[in-house]
């Protein structure tokens, strides 16, 4: 285990970490965090549109294509290990090897933070497929009796980051993060995804909104503190303090 | 404005924030925060059943004892100032004067925080009122047009205490708050209240109990730090960081 | 305080007791209960409208009419004390001596459990505000301090009866009961309304298919005791018990 | 009452339904319902607050400001009739007189739709006041009893316009209205509330993020209709339909 | 693929079309809808007691009967295709395979609407479990890199039909159907059923007492439609719409 | 079948029964039912943290202990069959064959009430699991079809025992059972968990302060009957009565 802080994403499909949590990322990272990605399957079979509307590729050229552009974003945001799973997509499934093998990540990894997809989606069954499976292998790694010998986990929280079209989701954000200072890097990774063009403005817009929000519950119109981009995410589990 | 740190608690009746949020009116007096407490009622009517069983008492002489019990609390938790508003209780009933009376304070504190009830209960209407108010109170405390000239208020997070029989309040508490350092003074705080002695121990187990949840979220079986009395509060508003 | 078991119901309207409450309030009759309907108001501005059709009609007029069908409603429902507090509807308000006067009521009838509207109705609100009052003026009866030396009011269960579209009001039924032994005096209530023979039919109906329910959560297909016509009531308040 | 469709929009400040329906009442200004807007108060205390920062500036001169951009505001979007009942903000309140006022418009406009705002808002209890008073005000509209001889009301769809931070106000939209053909006109009526430029590009941003939703519902990558501006609404009432 | 329109119902037993949304079937088939109806199982363990009492009976002879039930009723509703996948029930269970059987369908049938159960269940686990495949099926057929090639899926509305026991499934419609010009259509399906004759009069009952929810739902006392028999949805999906 | 009255507890560990619902079985086995307890897995891995802190002991080793302390704990709480699946945790998981185990219990004890845990628990998914499973084994042990020839099972009630952290599970009791009679078994069941001695005094708290709200709803102040412990369930399904 790194003395450095760690944090670790799990992500359905290869390009949600960037939409999602590319701010989240980059911000941990340059604060000085080990963040690992794992990547569930690339997304070649559903999110993957405009590559298969190409004639004559093929599954593997669209998962290396998709891979390609996962590597060069997490590179972009400074992502300390990207995992994948390769488990494939639409629908992701996971039998109990897969779900040891994700245990083993995190015990290895030991998260400060964990963060997944929102608990629903009826238009995406794979993010809530792996939000369950977050919570699961987050517990099998509590457990003395698994590989017993290794580390345990701890009780680290379980960040949702956001889902496209919130309010069907029933997600919703109690902490906006300022990813002002990085948004320069989460641009770049955007616009890794080549094949999403239209996708480019749409989170670039979120993140101007979500820093209004930000402002808004840091003081409004009385000092609130100033944020140009923002991040929501919603927490699974409560916090322990020693202050309020 | 007093430089040092500030936090309003808004309790309906005279007793509520003693059970509910003593260790984190006595914690945070600690830290340094001038924390005011506001009592809406004295509880004289609705909540003084024991009192009122003696014979002959009248409604000044149950007001003149909950006021009491109140203000030795109010001491023995380190309040900066309790205010009482006596407005009567069973049904507590605010107009516009009260509630521009309550802004004034709110004006006044500049708290960091504000505290108060449950947004329902079904078997105290007053509670849920109390807190509907406290909304209320914060919007019209941040208008610029409210007593123009006055400093408006910021975004405060407004924390909601545990209520009793928290599942049917629909009370979810996401932060649990250490208060070991200064349960003795809670415990003596909870011993004022001498009409309802079979609370203490109702209250002592509570605040046991949730300082096993405490250790439970600070990470269980695996280091999770040790805590022997703790508070739990609900948060309305999404919170603002720069570091998850 | 009579020695025989007592109940209240609590309507917004002077109808809804007998199409929402009309089973239960007869078979408890036929218990031994002496059942109080209070009448929060006629409905004569709101629920009156085939008598508003007819030419020249004054607000008197349609109120004694609407007392009249009340009156006899509740004569065939056995009910013991019928109290029309003739507030007004459409909308219906209270204000602090309406509610004492309430009080007043729920203190003298001792009820062992309480009858109201769903909590939530966008269509009619009048009914919610209605039951907003009967947790109110539950907790002011409960108060040592309110007008001192009268018995107060132990912790009756609190029953919602079934709202019309009941899926739009959030109302879920945990408690089916059956009134097939008094029916006939329901249907004999319900034919009291002459103005609204449509609903004849749709109550009826509703009832039957209750019965449906009643079947199915008490036994089903292996042995549930059979029942013809049934109603439903959600409550508000835990049970205590001793044996499940 | 005109042979033409009509619309009502409730809005409890001035600049309200400008930056939530301003695409729903341009787009079916065009389509040929008169729109009438309903603003319940100017917003001169609470959401004026760059105004207030001007030296010496008087609550009459803020209202006639906030009433002059509104004004414009609503020519830009070809409002039919802008009804200012100036009762105030901060909070708002309503009196029998002034629900009574309101059931008048209802029932002259005899909207085929209404419009308010969530049903839930934390940071600003008059929106919610103002939904909750369109609810009591609809139901007072269609009784037979109020002002007897008056066409009464049928039961137009109530539909809740975005609020700021939806997640916070538990609002889901269920429609979604392509605002494409009017956006010139909404972005027009925008630059009137000149006291808020900072919201003229959140509110850009936000029609374009919508549009992205829009377009996702109604086909997705599969052949889904372009929209490029776009407003989301939720409803309260079911529908009535004769094909799905 | 046809040109024209099409429906595809899913529904987990052999009977649960006919009760619950053979209104809207026959209604469609009528406007020219192609309507597919999808029978994951007959039904034959879970929901045929009655033959099962017959002595001897073995679970061809009860698959065989439910199936001739199944059909005759499709007949009546004039469903275009009956497709029955034989999976077994109580429990149902769909494997990878079967999965990809019903995105086949989906593909083929290219619905305008999808349709099944409700998502929530606790009497019935193979309901709310077959409308969990339901939306992973959609999300499959919408896959471009689902055997390539094949037409992919647009983004249909799934409806949820009404359950038995609505309130306890937490189901609530946002429509309503005016199925009255097909009831006897769908009564005389109803019929097909001829082990369950109990239920003929329930889901008439229903039938009726949902039309009159048509009827409040468009107007009222105030001239809604007039409608003799109707049929509830709850929608999945928002709807993206040119005119409110 | 006996003629006594019997219930079933499943218990995904082993000892979730004692803490969870130790009370009600003790109770009821003194009022002559026969309690059978089912437990799924031993919580070898998950939930024997102290005992793996031993070098060198087995998961045999580990099992072995577990299982002498359920018991243990079933004997002294009077527990009529105690039932080990020995089906492995964390994650615990159920193929066919495993489910149709359990249905042949439920068949073979025809039990009065079936009790489980809560329906939600984002720690421990082996928890949500069992209920899961609890709901789908008592609709397959309904269906005449499944093992035809059998008795089948009727509607028996399914409570939820109380989870630990009741508000993040989103449990909400609806029952309060005293227990004060059998509470001296069931603290001497507590105590044979030897490895978990810190929670002897959690739960011995918790079920003081259950008593409390068990007084508190059976009167309050005024008359409430007295309880020293108690425990609280939820309901699934609802009740079907003759008097309310």
């Amino acid at each position: 285990m790194s003395a450095r802080k760690t944090a670790l994403v799990i992500s359905a499909h290869a390009a949600d970490f960037v939409w999602r949590a590319g701010g989240a990322i980059a911000l941990h990272a340059e604060l000085g965090y080990d963040v690992t990605v794992v990547c569930l399957s690339f997304g070649e079979r559903g999110e993957s549109g405009k590559i298969w509307k190409r004639a004559g590729v093929t599954l593997d050229e669209v998962k290396a294509e998709r891979r390609g552009e996962a590597e060069r974003a997490a590179e972009a945001l400074g992502v300390h290990d990207l995992v994948s799973f390769d488990l494939g997509d639409y629908p992701l499934e996971m039998d109990r090897d897969a779900k040891f093998r994700l245990v083993d990540v995190i015990r290895k990894v030991q998260p400060a933070w964990m963060m997944s997809h929102s608990m629903w989606d009826p238009y995406n069954t794979d993010h809530m497929y792996a939000t369950k499976v977050a919570l699961e292998t987050r517990m099998i790694a509590q457990a003395w009796g698994h590989n017993p010998g290794e580390k345990v986990l701890g009780a680290p929280q379980l960040y949702l980051f956001e889902p496209h079209q919130t309010e069907q989701m029933g997600w919703k954000p109690d902490i906006f993060l300022d990813i002002t200072p990085v948004w320069d890097k989460k641009r770049k990774a955007i616009e890794c995804m080549e094949g999403q063009e239209h996708l480019w403005t749409y989170y670039t817009n979120l993140a101007q909104n979500r820093a209004n929000h930000f402002k808004r519950n840091s003081g409004g119109q009385s000092g609130g503190r100033d944020s140009r981009y923002a991040e929501g995410f919603q927490s699974v589990f409560p916090r322990t303090v020693d202050e309020l």
